[in-house]
């Protein structure tokens, strides 16, 4: 935990004050990215002290050898990586030959970090005495472009501050660089040519096996107290790896010195691989001819759009307010939606950690907020992803023995093939499959654009149910339908048999996709000839699946009236969290992997993870029960676990308890409650938060094709607001302690339900309905 | 499978003709060992094929850093390993100017390897056509002294066959080597000093971080014709890593030039770490005053009071001969039970798999093997050896969680200390423990020697009990203790909950060790009261042990009247191996690790294992129902499986089946039954194939204080006969078709049990039961 270090507000992420053990973590903190591409706050000079190098690109891996301990039939040979990739921020500093490095300076004084959410920049400021007792003071504001989303811009300020000095300044590319997870230390980069022309410079460089091209570029100028310098610069070429333009100026006390550089990415897969350098040269031409300031101007405009539609206020509670604005942020620096090809990594571009790929948390946790605060293009997009994947899903199902078409979707996967290795988890954790076939039934739910499942959807749904037909098997014991072997959505219970939440979801995805090819059958006959035809479903196989899903086995306790997480949970030492002495926790970090296993405790929601999915198949009553016997046992070890039960606990109108896991998840990283943010941040929980509000606080859901809400609000905040693009329509929604404010933005009336009740909103007019 | 490959022959294992790809099976199936150390089969002379070099010098081992895909709490950071040492059999030979290397000869003609195990010495011979024409007959012959176990020697003699010839024999000692299964190509050896004096050679070697220190040494000659060759070699070092003496002679048609080769390594554990040089030329002076032919001479003695004491002998049945034959062989090449901090690696000295380290296979397989052909303090020397690494287990125990002096010995290990990391295995194949309390149970039960338990023994049982107690939680729900997450010895099956073996053998341990408790008071009170001094085991602690073997749960189904393996055993789709196709198998090969997770088939005895313990706890009836339960989902993809079955079926008299089950385990490796003979050979379960025929055909047990005997034969063999040391009495037992024959050799008569009738054995009379 870190609850004092990042200073309260509403807008911007503000650091005070230099010290080397949180390098790192601030490192994570202060990331930037524009959905095409990412770094860490890493600084811009050199630095000798600790630091985690990252700058990433959209859909740019390496596939890493496999390192286990003991290799499994069905492991991947390869598990792709999110790459660390040159790096074009670099600007040494030496002043009158000492180097500015914060880890050797004499003093570092007030020293400043602002990540500014609303304009989409990010600025650090500081004045150091150097081992030479030069005094400056510095300023540096850098950003990636949301308009030439190639690019980006650094302003590096150099203001001395006790005498006339004379300061080389050293912008640079390097793609000497390495990953810190690589498991062999191979090789990822081969750097193939470095151009230095003038002001700029081009690193050409592809990855090793998969072959991507890319040009890093950089160009760069300076100026004496704004006045640009004609000086060109020197340059150097080090190792075949890096390259340096040096530009010298003497600098008079309290004049300014300024670096300005673009630098960034090119990449084959959006240009021709024999002309990166032209293409570079053309994103860089567009950016220096708008010059930094111009380009900013440009940034603050596109994130002020951003905000328009996704932006969740917050009143009477900055540190609530500044967590969830930092959760949007970050969402939106990772994923744009516009690439089908890009997906949602757990950590972003923030860092290495999980290969950087896509997990089940996409379809689960991520999609509803892409869907209610972007165009529903952008939610289509991340389905489409894995229809482009369903071949290598087949593959991946064949290799652990399924037939006839059945898919099973990898773990976790940068290209659709599997790159995860750990048998409890690749193998068996396969409810990722049903998260799918959830995402899509509830895209239509929301969106009412049906199109998809014709078009593509149902070959997905056909091939996860076929899995869950072969994956289940009877038992002639229990008169039923089994599921053996799994790992749930609580990871810390491996290799079970009859997960509820997986058995349910298996049943749920056969009777959903039956009734999707019954309904294309008749809606869209010319898509089910075709997919029938492809996939060569027959009445037989259905019938099958069928049989599997009526005569599904769930394990129950009537004593106790709850479904039960596995078969034999009743068997554990029941002892509830709040019981276990505080030094045992984290339990992740305290205790061996099979004193966790025995355990009764849940990492995240699993049973309940089936009732936040599936709410409406079940009462209030049974929620209670539910949440009352799991919630005691849940530790809340994962990120994705704080969000599903604030909104289970408001839904119970245990406000307090909904507040205290808002708290939580908001402020995950902010507050670095796992002591681990300095491996990067927790992207894909992050639109969990944004979901506790909506639909935790806001109550927000889907009922008879309509928005439906019960607002609540927490005590400790006077107003909240978020809004909702609903079927192309923008619907504000404003909650105070004692009403309910709602505008729509559209052409044409809105029916809604507001706690039950039928509430018809008309263009444009704002509605009260009182608590 | 392989089964034409070796010359079936009462004794010797014999190959004829030369396979590339065969040789690394072959390294495997000649390797030589004396207990001390021991080596595969590589070849002296250079070999640019295919080759698996291995040469092991007991309890000399290396700690690699654990190589894991994903850490877990509690996993050793390293894996202590058997280390390939340096290798001193080599001798190049080059002749007018060609190297002889059987990947590059024109011909290789009569190939023939013996493996002696009568006499303890491996040959082989061939004739050659090297690349300049010339053609050799070749003769080698070499054996690991057991008289001088420091030592072995190797005699290589050539003929040209035809011209005269200029030959360079190239004896070498090369400490440039490495293990194969390094997990980061760390360098393992370190070494210091090379010297050359005359005709001997020393190279000093440490290993890194265990630092043993070492001496490789040489010392050789030449003779033409039989007469010794007086000029002095000319020495050459090369990279610090090697030395070589270098012979020329010229050799005419039909003459044979001779090269004796002493070698070995003195170690620090056995001398002083200063003076290992000087170790070395004593060891050397012995050898060569001896002489190659009277050292052979010495060895054969050796060979046959071996043999005198441990032969099994079979009539009719020449690959049932060879195969058992084979197997006591490399038992005793592997472990002589001088050696206290020796145990028997899996692999032994034929390879490096599994670490060579101590597995359960010691206790719950070879302490019988060793008790009953070898003085007792052999089987002593094993139990102590784990006495000694109480400490550790307490330690191991502590880092899972335990505490209070609970022990849990590691899976693997070296020097105590845990170096395995599969937390399936490491953490939950818990049952090991309870094979160390079986085996002091075992010692005493055979030997009468109960001063192993006051002196030792009994805190080793406190430690345990402590263990299963504290492992067992009680479940509310079954009002019952149950034992959750492990694995029992079907490692087919991992995290499973209440295997029946596991629970059997806990409540066992307890009460065990509460009668041991007991005993002792009464029967030591001084070591008892040191021991409860020692270890704080109060009334109270006895009484929670007490409470939870008293009602531990053991899963059972009433309808099929059998122990269930485990909680849900029979969700199961009960296919039996039978039904599965034969492409599918072996599962460990064709099937990914969650197939056969949820599969009902059985990689070892398991609830079997359990009847095979405590055989006198249950009818025969019962054997027989769990025998036709669990035998036919039984795949015995594990070495150690075929033994046990083969003498239940023995003892249900299903004399065929037992035959085959005979055969698989007493010919595994010589036919190659799971195709990696390559790696090495399974040498522990080798113990159990002695089990078979003795406890299984000779249906010897202890029943009451004395030998009992139930002898079978197979309709395939005349006669076969086995001897036992029975409390320092040896008793030859002799089974033919009609007949069995005992003699007694000892001074006083005793009284055994043959069929259930009580027969008394006159010393030195051979008494005969008819059938």
């Amino acid at each position: 935990m870190n609850q004092e270090y990042i200073k309260p507000d509403n807008w911007s992420i503000i650091e005070e004050g230099f010290e080397e053990g949180r390098v790192k973590s601030s490192e994570s903190l202060f990331s930037i990215g524009n959905g095409a591409m990412g770094q860490r706050a890493n600084f811009e000079e050199g630095y000798s002290g600790e630091t985690f190098q990252g700058s990433y690109i959209g859909g740019v891996y390496y596939p890493d050898k496999t390192r286990v301990g003991w290799w499994k039939n069905g492991y991947p040979e390869y598990f792709a990586k999110v790459l660390n990739a040159p790096n074009w921020i670099g600007i040494n500093i030496v002043v009158d030959g000492a180097e500015l490095d914060l880890a050797t300076c004499k003093a570092v004084d007030n020293f400043r970090r602002e990540l500014n959410m609303k304009e989409g920049w990010y600025q650090r400021s500081f004045s150091v005495t150097l081992s030479n007792n030069t005094e400056l003071s510095i300023k540096v504001t850098r950003f990636l472009s949301l308009d030439i989303d190639e690019i980006g811009a650094i302003k590096y300020e150099i203001k001395p501050l006790n005498k006339e000095v004379e300061i080389v300044a050293i912008p640079y590319l390097d793609s000497g660089i390495t990953n810190e997870d690589s498991n062999w230390d191979d090789k990822f980069w081969n750097t193939t040519q470095i151009t230095s022309e003038g002001r700029q410079a081009f690193i050409e460089a592809h990855t090793m096996k998969t072959n991507f091209a890319t040009c890093t570029f950089m160009e760069s100028k300076v100026l004496l107290n704004g006045a640009e310098l004609k000086e060109k610069p020197s340059a150097v070429k080090e190792d075949d790896l890096k390259v340096s333009h040096s530009y010298l100026q003497r600098v008079n006390k309290d004049e300014t010195l300024e670096i300005h550089k673009f630098g960034g990415y090119v990449v084959d897969t959006n240009h021709e691989r024999e002309a990166l350098v032209s293409a570079a040269k053309t994103v860089l031409k567009k950016a220096s001819e708008l010059g930094f300031d111009a380009l900013l101007a440009l940034q603050k405009e596109a994130w002020a759009k951003i905000w328009e539609m996704s932006d969740i206020t917050i009143e009477g509670d900055v540190k609530a307010q500044q967590g969830i604005r930092f959760n949007i942020f970050q969402l939106n620096q990772t994923y744009s939606g516009t690439d089908s090809r890009l997906n949602i990594g757990p950590k972003g571009f923030t860092g290495e950690k999980y290969g950087g790929s896509t997990y089940w948390d996409t379809e689960a946790y991520c999609i509803p907020f892409y869907m209610a605060t972007k165009d529903q293009e952008v939610a289509r997009n991340l389905l489409e992803y894995r229809y482009n994947h369903l071949e290598k899903a087949i593959e991946n199902a064949e290799k652990l023995g399924f037939s006839n078409g059945a898919a099973l979707y990898p773990m976790v996967t940068m290209n659709g093939e599997e790159c995860h290795n750990e048998w409890e988890i690749t193998f068996q954790e396969i409810h990722r499959n049903g998260a799918i076939t959830f995402a899509i039934y509830n895209y239509y739910r929301f969106t009412g654009d049906y199109s998809y499942i014709p078009e593509m959807g149902l070959e997905v749904l056909i091939g996860i149910a076929r899995f869950w037909q072969q994956r289940a098997n009877f038992s002639e014991k229990k008169g039923k339908f089994v599921i053996l072997g799994v790992t749930g959505p609580n990871e810390y219970e491996n290799n079970i048999n009859n997960n509820w939440y997986t058995n349910y979801l298996a049943k749920w995805c056969i009777e959903y996709t039956l009734e999707q090819v019954q309904k294309v059958k008749e809606g869209y006959p010319e898509d089910h000839d075709r997919i029938i035809g492809k996939t060569k479903l027959t009445a037989n196989e259905k019938m099958a699946w069928e049989n599997v899903a009526k005569n599904m086995y769930f394990p129950y306790d009537s004593e106790k009236g709850v479904f039960l997480q596995q078969d034999g949970f009743l068997d554990k030492e029941l002892i509830s969290v709040e019981d276990l002495p505080a030094s045992e926790r984290p339990i992740n970090q305290k205790w061996s992997w099979d004193r966790i296993l025995r355990s009764p405790y849940i990492k995240q929601a699993d049973v309940l993870q089936g009732f936040y999915f599936f709410e409406d198949h079940f009462t209030s009553d049974e929620l209670e029960k539910h949440f009352d016997f799991y919630e005691p046992f849940t530790v809340h070890e994962s990120s994705l676990s704080p969000c599903v039960h604030s909104i289970q606990a408001a839904k119970l109108n245990r406000m307090e308890q909904a507040y205290v896991f808002y708290l939580r998840t908001s402020r995950l990283d902010l507050d670095d409650y796992n002591k681990e943010v300095e491996e990067g941040l927790h992207i894909t929980s992050m639109a969990g938060t944004w979901m506790s509000i909506v639909e935790g606080f806001g109550g927000m859901r889907m009922v008879d094709d309509k928005l439906s809400f019960v607002p609540r609000i927490p005590d400790q905040w006077k107003r909240y607001s978020f809004k909702v693009n609903f079927r192309k329509r923008i619907l504000n929604i404003s909650v105070g302690q004692d009403g309910i404010a709602f505008e729509l933005n559209g052409k044409e009336e809105m029916s809604i339900r507001v706690n039950g009740n039928r509430v018809v909103l008309p263009p444009h007019k704002e509605v009260v309905v009182q608590k």
